[in-house]
């Protein structure tokens, strides 16, 4: 694997970007790998992901991101954020009770699919604790009490872990929990969710039931980042599958949870690609 | 086209339904051409569509409804319809300004692909009436005042035709209008809609825009019968078509376009095949 | 959970089948749980699944199987067979060096998805011993010489296993290697394999790259009952993917990753729940 | 619609192409509205489909082509082809005694959803002359006598007819006949058909039979440029539906209607909108 740098970013749609972003690259010997660019035109925006060679590259690797900003961001008001193929995200699984998501997850990580490093395991139950020690990961578990009484303090602790750790994104794989404010902004379009519907359909809980009490013929999952508002951050991935008058609220969980698990994957896949951009509660997912 | 009796039927769930209405059918010397059931353990009903040849059928045609209903309807507390092949519905179309379902239904009556007659469209706009002429069938234009003041004598009109061309249900073709509490009453579960959003996501006006504001992966479309409440009656067929962030509301309309004709139509066409029980405000659909 | 059982059966379709079968475990007291019929017009040919409950069912279940005998086989012409849901089907699962089908398997296993045991998996490779070990299942690893002068002892140990463990049934979960005819001969569709195309398109080798070289715009897997003709047996479930001009064949390899397992354990699932026909190299799956 | 040109190319892929073809439009005060590429890296082909405004351009529109050519198509080994999004391609359809592709390709024709013209529907039967006459386009009929005495005087005629109209591209829309090898060869990638099939699988004739005696469960349509050999052009669009074993070959005709007709129409969309691409047998297909 050679070293390669990553660069994504937007800013107001202007004449000449793409032009002056890639003859810089190439003027410092640079070797683009991967390009790929998406204008708004609604909203006059303008998106990209840039990957190149850093082997030959001019211009050391701790400078890169400071000559960018310095020649590019200001003049084109633009907002960009850098990743080397080398530095692997670390991901935090949260998870509850259900095994399916969590099982994918860490299938994919253990067979080498992804270039990511998962440090610990978090949850509000013991019930997945063998889970984690099939894999060899960390399991912490911190309930809050019904009272809420402890709320605080297991958000601190979870906080610590997740610094400790140094993780730089989070996946919940069916934590049925709301995320605290806190641990939002802590990691802002860096929590993957899977919701169990097709959203904006069948918000909040037992979306399934609400599926099956509706009569649809098709259902779906969907896997978003978490923002403040509930099931309604940006959209990362969404699949769905045929039922029918003879599926029961307990197939439609069955069926769903195949979905699930891909889906969120994913998106996890996406996000550790470093091929998503966020825009006014949307995603632009590169290929 | 040999003539058949088709009996849909529900009601609630008892040991020996199947095996009494089949004997009772095999006993006359029908000969059982299609059999489906199916029991929603939840409610603990039963429904069953079954079709059997009546060459050999020793009721006799006119006969047939009130043996069953003597036998049968009381005992089991059953509701029933019964149909016969050589009796063709009569549909009539509703339509306002865009083509692509008008034409897709009128391609396959013309091509024969349904047991139907079409003996009228009414429109509230002359814009389709090109269309009606391409295919000679007769195109009655109604345009309610934007005052309402002859909304009453509009929907008069339009039921005096409906009756004297006997018309047995409704398509509504992308007309965008809302259909008065007298004609749903009057056609229970027999107007057919198509709705350009993969409900309960995106009810009511412009659901591409609502979609395309909500940065969903998928758009769906959903035919479904009619009822009082708007986009709320039982869903008959749904499906969907994959969209990216490069998607603007322009082509989510486009593309949007292709799933209606073919919802609306396959929900056409199980109508017609009288494959469509309705319960509890949701359908079932044989095979 | 109730006892139960489960007649499968297809025959020559007669009048009266439906109609005496239910009779006859309507009248011994069973009630009647799940029917789903089938008649294939052109063959002339009726098929039928019926599940009832044992508990109040006055034929005790050793006698069962000889009362449909005596009673309907020789007069109908009938191939049945018969299931209790409380007897276990027993699995063996076959595999090289790709987790991700192994991985799918157990974790459903583990999770309780499935009514089965899995007492043995057995490989050509060591590769993936860590997996069963994690899950604690028993791996056996027997590989064929280059020459394949040891193909006639690795079959009998393969054959001695499989009997003592009393495997009903094999998953292939891409196994890459050729089962033998006598395999094959021993449990007649009972080996579910999981292959990397959309059957009939790109049989054999590298369906992938056959794929990717070919163009197309989807891509699919295929799970079938394993016959003596290459990838040719009774189709049991197939599902697809978009793909684009953007995929290498490394791409495909990863999405088809997902498909493959999915399929496969769809198939596994149907065949657990005995909802699995075979006639004419094709399959029945009912609901 | 303001004015724009579109230039589609390929080359092998060098650093800085991109660079300098932006900034050669940028520079001469074009305003890119549209830019994507595609790298294969197997081949080491690029490949760009870019389209400006025209209103500002400096170079005037028919001396383009003459600058792009002389800049670099030598220095890059470079193929293009240049259109200007207000000459309309024209649009010859073929045809045979099946309605339905035609219908939909005439409805959207008379809806304006393509900027195309339709100077000429060709058939060897007079079955559909209605659907022309329905549309008011000329349609012309040729048959090949059985003994193929006149195939030389029949394709003369259709050669020359599509000559006088200036045809551009043909659509053969389940045109049930082989194209002569002369007419390939005057329209290398610009005949589109529809194969009612999967391709590569169940290639030539009844591939609904084949695919029903085989025992798939997912049917499905391709639209593919036609070459010299049958049914192995390179694929544009393909897309399916899933089928059961309830489906007979009358019922997948009647299903893959749908499809056949949606696949056609969308590869004739992406031909009209210049955003496709073939190189060695394969398609690229800009969003």
């Amino acid at each position: 694997m050679k070293p390669t740098a990553t660069l994504l970013l937007h800013c107001p749609d202007q004449k000449g970007i793409i032009s002056e972003l890639t003859k810089f690259i190439t003027d410092n010997q640079g070797n683009i790998l991967y390009l790929d660019q998406y204008v708004d035109k609604q909203d006059g925006m303008f998106f990209m992901r840039i990957e190149w060679e850093l082997t030959t590259f001019i211009i050391p690797r701790d400078k890169i991101l400071e000559y960018i900003k310095t020649l590019y961001t200001q003049r084109y008001n633009m907002e960009c954020s850098l990743y080397f193929n080398d530095i692997r995200p670390r991901m935090a699984i949260f998870v509850s009770k259900m095994s399916h998501c969590l099982y994918d997850l860490l299938a994919r990580y253990k067979a080498g699919e992804w270039e990511v490093d998962i440090p610990c395991i978090i949850s509000n139950h013991e019930d997945l604790r063998y889970v984690a020690e099939q894999f060899n990961i960390p399991y912490y578990v911190w309930s809050i009490n019904k009272d809420h009484s402890n709320k605080y303090e297991v958000e601190q602790a979870e906080a610590e872990l997740l610094k400790k750790e140094r993780i730089t994104f989070i996946v919940l794989a069916r934590y049925m929990q709301i995320i605290s404010d806190d641990m939002v902004k802590a990691y802002p379009n860096h929590i993957i969710n899977i919701h169990h519907s097709f959203l904006p359909a069948f918000i909040g809980a037992r979306p399934y039931h609400q599926a099956w009490e509706r009569g649809v013929k098709i259902i779906g999952a969907t896997s978003h980042y978490v923002t403040a508002e509930l099931d309604a951050g940006p959209i990362i991935e969404q699949d769905v599958v045929r039922i029918s008058h003879k599926d029961t609220p307990e197939s439609l969980v069955r069926k769903g949870r195949d979905l699930e698990k891909i889906v969120l994957s994913r998106a996890v896949t996406k996000h550790i690609e470093r091929k998503i951009l966020t825009y006014h509660n949307k995603t632009i997912i590169f290929n």
